[in-house]
């Protein structure tokens, strides 16, 4: 029998959306109390700090470019990081190819070497978590094929695009199918943690991190605020 | 009439709390595509990376150390910040002394230096704004002795000890009293800065942004899921 997981790691990337990071790893930093031998890698191409600002802005995804920015350190490359049980894909508007001539595909920059770290971590990961855009990074390895997923509703007429194969949700929370978890946008992460939590670690324990944390939980994966209709208008 | 709030500053200190900080500023990023000319200083006392993570943990908090912590980067220092409109204080376990002589007490290492930066500051600030137990750190420069204000109900037998002066509020999302803002603890700094962006800069910009951020907005600060029966009870 697999054991729970401990060994989490998070990909970082030029232009990676703050809350699609720090909302799940904070939860994990509060999981640290309750669960003994939990660790957490920021994983990225570099050692080097990382910004939540693109390299290039991807002008033509229809939103000026952000005028704030932050920088959060690495804790390993992708040669040095460890075997991990869980990684976790952030979203972030890196993840869009900046070249006009090529707006809203995946950045190949960005999304080529985590497509590879992915590769090289999934057969020994016992679960994959996406977050917002993250699913669509996600989704050009080719592992997601067949199975349920969502993503951002911001990109709902461009994520889908990547990678057809995949049967894209639009009106989830969260998906669940296999050992893939994927959020839909930006703050629905933070649920899907929650929700990963409980299943994991139980419901107590996840109930405790929450009251802790004062955060309300959006338990049902299926109940969507943003679902389809607001998707289709963007 | 003073114009709308431009100049933002988040404070930064080893033992900050994540979702503390990334919250709140995550929603000022997106704010930055609404409205032109935002700028955010994250401001420590020296330039160096911080972590999540105290100097020293304060093992007599009831609490034992989270084995996992993230780093960022400061944008600058006590010295060379700006003059700011809004100053933003984080809680987190670092503001409590780690000396077991002193438990519960602030840890004046932490504590006292962004006392001194809020007295500089304050005289120029438009607005004051504190989540989970920054409010007890920016208590103890006097400024909001007769005021309310609220914190983290974590620990509601401990912050408000450390200045009675301050008339603490035990079931509030958030606290608006003149120009300083109190939220609850850790994740309701974030409903807080989306009640600040809605009086700031309108319903509509709020909106969108919890739109595009895939966030559900708690608007009503007196309403409290974590109210003071858990508070009580910590």
């Amino acid at each position: 029998m697999e054991s729970t997981p401990k060994k989490y790691g998070v990909v970082l990337y030029e232009g990676f959306q703050l809350i699609d990071v720090c909302g799940p790893i904070d939860v994990l930093n509060v999981l640290t109390t309750h669960v003994e031998g939990i660790s957490l890698s920021l994983i990225a191409e570099t050692k080097s700090p990382i910004s939540t600002f693109p390299k290039e802005w991807p002008e033509k995804m229809g939103m000026p470019p952000f005028t704030t920015s932050q920088t959060m350190m690495p804790t390993d490359d992708f040669d040095s990081a460890p075997q991990l049980d869980v990684l976790i894909i952030p979203g972030g508007m890196g993840c869009f190819d900046p070249n006009p001539a090529n707006v809203g595909k995946p950045n190949p920059a960005v999304v080529d070497p985590i497509v590879k770290f992915i590769n090289k971590q999934y057969p020994k990961l016992q679960y994959l978590i996406t977050v917002c855009t993250g699913s669509g990074i996600a989704s050009q390895t080719g592992i997601m094929d067949g199975k349920k997923a969502t993503t951002f509703k911001g990109a709902w007429k461009v994520i889908p695009v990547w990678r057809p194969q995949v049967t894209w949700i639009p009106k989830a929370r969260w998906v669940v199918d296999g050992n893939i978890w994927s959020s839909s946008g930006v703050c629905s992460g933070t649920d899907l943690m929650f929700g990963f939590v409980k299943e994991m670690y139980g419901e107590k324990v996840a109930r405790d991190i929450a009251v802790w944390m004062e955060y309300q939980r959006h338990e049902d994966p299926t109940a969507d605020p943003f679902g389809i209709e607001e998707a289709l208008e963007s």
